[in-house]
C-alpha cells in the first residue's frame, strides 16, 4: 500500500536541472526582438527547453487523457445534471462528438478516454478501462473511497501515462468528466490550501444560488467530517477525492518522473494537480498552466502553484478543453526558439 | 483625392446582416455543453458565423499582411533602436527570421511583406512595393504627411488586400514594422479619443523613464501643433500617421467591405483600426481582437472599439504576433461550431 513514506518508491520526481537556464535565457533574448518582448512565450520557451531540450524544443505527439467517473456527492442534487450524463457524454468523447474532441482533432492532439469509475460502465472498446469502481461514496456521508481505492487510483493512473509515454509522447494533457466532481474539487481545495469552503466552492457549470448554497453547505459539513483525517494527500484523496482526480493525480506525477511536459487546465485537473505537488513539490517544474478557469477559486490554486494560466477565455468545461486550446502555443514557444534569427545571423542591430 | 464626404465611394461597408444571430446562438446553445461553458470562444464563433457562413465556417488561407514603413520622429531618439532597424527587419522577414514568421509557419498563416514607405528602400523582389516615400516627417514640426500620401496610403492598402482576397483568403491579419510608429500611434489614440497624450504614450518595445518623458513632450507638442487640424480622421492620419498605418487602415476598411474578417493586434495596427473605425464605424463587425498588448492605452482603445482580445501573453513586439498567435483559436471556435454534436445527436440530457 502506498503511504506517504513509501510515496518516493513509486514516484521518483527530481527537480528539474537548471544548469542550461542561463544559456537558454542568453539564446532567446539574441533572438531578433527587444528583450522580454515575447512575454509569457519567452517563459514558455524556457520552461520546455528546460524540460525537453536545450537544444532544440520538439513536441512529440501530444495527448489527452480524459478520465471520467461519478461521484456520489451528486445524489444530492448539487450539479447541473444527473449522473447518467457523465456516462452519455463518455459515449459522446468515443464517438468524437464533444468540444475536446473537436479542439484535439484541430489542434493535433491525441486522446485517450479512461473510464476511471463512472456509475454505469460502458461496454466499449475504444475505452480504456481502468474502474475503480461504480463512483464514489458521498464524501458528505463517508469517505469517498477507501485508502487502497485512493492509492490504486494513482498506480493506475501511473500505468496510463507511462504506456503513453512510451510511444514517444513528450507532453501530456489532462481533461475530465464526471458529474460532481467539481464539489469534490472544492474540498479538496480547502483542504490542502487550509482555507474555509467559501472561498473554493463556485458554481461548477453553471449551478443556481439556491443549488450552490446547498453544494457549499454539503462540502463544509464533508469538512467538518472528515477534520481529522485530513492532515496528509493520500487521506484527502481518500475522504474528499474522486476516482479521475486520484487517476489524473498518479499520471501527473508519473509525467514529471519521467521529464515530460503535464498541461494542467481547469478547476478539477488542478485540484489533482494540487494532491501531486503535495506528495512531490518539485512536479511544478514539470507543468505548463494552461487556462484559467471561470470557476471562482481557480485562480487562487494557480497562485498556490506559483503558475500563470496562458489562456483566459471564461471557459467552465473541462474535459481539458483548455490544454487542447493551450497547445498550439506551446508549439508557437518552441518555433521561435528552435528557428528564430539572432541579432547577429539576420545582420540586425541589437537592442 | 479622398475627403470624407467622398469616402464613401472608396469604402462601401454594409452593417453585418444580423438576421441569422438568433439561430447561429441556438445551435451554439444545442451543443453538448453547459450553455455558455466555452466562454469567449463561443462569441468568436458567432461572429465568425456571422460574417462568413452561418451554415459552416470556413477558414480559407489566413493571410497577415505586414506593412513597413519609417518615421521621421524617430530621429529624435525616442524609440530602442535607429532606424535603420526597420529596413533590417524587414530584410529579417523577408528570409523568414523573425517572431512572426515562425509564428505563421507554425500556424498555417501565409505572409506578405510591404515597403509602405521605408527610409532605405530595399531591392528584393520577395518585397510588395507599395512606398509612399522615406519616411515620414518628424510629426513634431510638420505634418507627418501630404493630404494625398494619406489618400493614396489608403488606397494602397485598400489594393493589396482586395488583390489577396480575390485569391480567396477570407481571413486577413496585419501586421507592422517601422521605428518610432508607437509614437504616431500614441498621438492617433489621443486625437480620435480626444484624451491627454500622458494616456496613451507608452515604452513601446522597452524605453526607459529619460527617454519616455521626451516621447511624451514630443507627442504633446505635436498634438498642440496640430491641434486645429484633427477633426477629420484624414487629417489626423496627414498630420500625426506614418505609412504602415494609412496603408493598414486601408486595408482594413476593404476587408470590411468585402465581407471578410479582420485580425486586429498590437497597438500599432489598432491606432490603424480607430482610423478606419472613424472613417466607417460598421468595420467593428469584421474585426476579431487577438491580443492586449502590454503596451499602456491599449486595453482603452480596445475598449473605444467595444472589443476584447483573445490572448493577453504580455507581448509587445508588434509584426501581427498575436494575430498569427490568435489564429488556432478562429479554428477552434469554427471547429466546435461545424463539428460538435447537439445533445439530440449524441443522445445526452440536455443541460
Amino acid at each position: 500500500m502506498i503511504t506517504p513514506e513509501t510515496f518516493s518508491d513509486f514516484f521518483a520526481i527530481s527537480s528539474i536541472n537548471r544548469d542550461s537556464l542561463k544559456s537558454i535565457h542568453q539564446r532567446i533574448d539574441q533572438k531578433t526582438k527587444p528583450p522580454g518582448s515575447l512575454g509569457q512565450l519567452e517563459s514558455l520557451a524556457a520552461r520546455l527547453a528546460l524540460i525537453l531540450d536545450a537544444e532544440s524544443i520538439q513536441i512529440k505527439h501530444p495527448t489527452l487523457l480524459l478520465f471520467a467517473a461519478d461521484h456520489g456527492i451528486a445524489d444530492n442534487g448539487i450539479s447541473i445534471a444527473p449522473s447518467d450524463v457523465t456516462r452519455q457524454m463518455v459515449m459522446n468523447f468515443l464517438n468524437g462528438g464533444a468540444a475536446i474532441n473537436c479542439f484535439c482533432d484541430t489542434h493535433g492532439l491525441a486522446i485517450k478516454i479512461i473510464d476511471a469509475g463512472i456509475k454505469n460502465p460502458l461496454d466499449d472498446t475504444r475505452l480504456i478501462n481502468q474502474s475503480l469502481g461504480r463512483g464514489t461514496h458521498d464524501f458528505s456521508k463517508q469517505a469517498a473511497m477507501t485508502n487502497d481505492q485512493a492509492a490504486e487510483g494513482l498506480l493506475l493512473g501511473k500505468k496510463i501515462a507511462e504506456t503513453t509515454l512510451q510511444t514517444g509522447v513528450n507532453v501530456l494533457g489532462f481533461g475530465e468528466m464526471g458529474i460532481g466532481n467539481s464539489s469534490a474539487a472544492a474540498a479538496i481545495m480547502a483542504a490542502i490550501l487550509n482555507i474555509p469552503a467559501d472561498e473554493c466552492v463556485g458554481r461548477g457549470t453553471g449551478i443556481d444560488d439556491k443549488v450552490f448554497q446547498k453544494k457549499l453547505q454539503l462540502i463544509e459539513q464533508a469538512l467538518r467530517l472528515h477534520a481529522d483525517q485530513l492532515d496528509c494527500p493520500l487521506d484527502i484523496l481518500t475522504n474528499l477525492g474522486g476516482f479521475e482526480i486520484a487517476q489524473m493525480a498518479g499520471a501527473m506525477l508519473a509525467t514529471a518522473a519521467s521529464h515530460k511536459v503535464i498541461l494542467v487546465d481547469g478547476f478539477i485537473a488542478t485540484a489533482a494537480a494540487l494532491i501531486a505537488h503535495r506528495l512531490a513539490p518539485q512536479i511544478v517544474d514539470y507543468m505548463v498552466f494552461c487556462h484559467q478557469s471561470n470557476e471562482q477559486g481557480h485562480q487562487r490554486m494557480l497562485n498556490h502553484l506559483g503558475g500563470r494560466a496562458l489562456l483566459s477565455l471564461d471557459m467552465r468545461l473541462g474535459e481539458g478543453t483548455g490544454a487542447a486550446l493551450a497547445l498550439p502555443l506551446l508549439q508557437a514557444a518552441a518555433s521561435f526558439y528552435n528557428n528564430m534569427a539572432s541579432f547577429e545571423q539576420a545582420q540586425v542591430t541589437p537592442v
